[in-house]
């Protein structure tokens, strides 16, 4: 590449780089939204989440176009090459992130029509969690740092172990009072969308690592 | 690209195909390993899902170099580089499809350690289904076949109806008999894992499509 060319290219990357944040917020968004449709019993909130991400799903065609664009007419190399191919990968991760959000409401709106099951404590410390891996795998990949991502990694044994605390309280409940049975499933499958939003966001920061270091750190065992 | 750097560019296409195939051969033989794990009562076979899919990795972390190597070397355009993009892709799904083979051993080794809440029919069924849209979409994705993804696409509704179905079924089961809520939990989570393998052959279906046609048939609505 020509020096201008760099510079062009650089300006297509930063602008790649901010869409994939803006994506990044809305899917985080329409995940707060759907836990605060639980949290409050909100039937409105997740109303509004059900209502369609057509923004993210807009966003999602248009990152994957600029990707292609960049493949095709510059031809990077090296760390701009995976820092493209990064972003393919983190593009899909966070659109499914938005899905989950409707599953998550899709649940929540089953949970309302019974009486609460219990007080929701472990929940929505799981999407907190989950939120924050998110957003730090999003600014990791901006700002190409590695330690941040793999600070991410870390991250997710904690959501895996509140996951399955929260299995197993859950079952508890089922077991004694049958009448909680149908809530106590969804909020289960509400901690397993949460989860995988976690496992999203482990993806992005392998992918991080990987566009930083050409170190691959999956299947490390 | 020269007439012998093309020639060269198709070898290695040729066997990055060859590469996903086996792939997709060994996820789809894990998931197959775990449903007869769970129809014949059967731990040795969830040990041997358990035990591991350090093949699968392997290929994992291979077919992401070949695709690094081909954009890096080739710099291919058009239908070349749509396809080189969706083996990155349909890499990552299929990685996924082997995890999934393992969440779905875990679950049936729990399983297992309680009688039978029912005789299996519609998660067998699930996991036919789930499986032929894996092979169908891999065999479009080699054979450049568009039809055939399309029709991978419309097998998911009856995969999404079935997961539905099954989750009625087992709720009336855990409402009725207290000591099936444990098991009938377990195998609707077995059957979440279907449906979301289904999910993956619908994102490699989906990639084939784009790669074919340039056409985008994600976010239909």
């Amino acid at each position: 590449m020509t020096e201008r060319q760099q510079r062009h290219f650089e300006d297509e990357l930063e602008q790649l780089k901010a869409r994939l944040l803006q994506m990044g917020g809305l899917a985080e968004e329409r995940v707060g939204l759907a836990m605060q449709a639980l949290v409050e019993r909100d039937p409105q909130r997740v109303d509004k989440v059900l209502g369609g991400d057509s923004q993210i799903n807009t966003l999602h065609i248009e990152i994957d176009d600029r990707c292609f664009k960049l493949l095709a007419l510059h031809q990077p190399m090296a760390v701009d090459l995976r820092a493209i191919v990064a972003a393919v990968k983190t593009n899909t991760d966070l659109e499914r992130v938005g899905d989950l959000a409707v599953n998550i409401a899709e649940a929540v709106r089953r949970y309302l029509m019974h009486p609460p099951v219990k007080p929701l404590i472990d929940i929505p410390r799981m999407a907190g969690i989950a939120q924050g891996m998110l957003r730090d795998a999003l600014d990791a990949f901006v700002r190409r740092d590695a330690p941040l991502a793999q600070a991410v990694l870390a991250a997710d044994d904690q959501l895996d172990a509140l996951k399955t605390q929260v299995f197993r309280e859950l079952l508890t409940y089922m077991l004694q009072a049958p009448l909680t049975i149908e809530p106590a499933l969804d909020l289960i499958l509400i901690s397993r969308h949460l989860e995988r939003i976690g496992d999203h966001a482990t993806n992005v920061a392998e992918d991080v690592i990987f566009m930083v270091s050409a170190r691959d750190v999956r299947h490390r065992t």
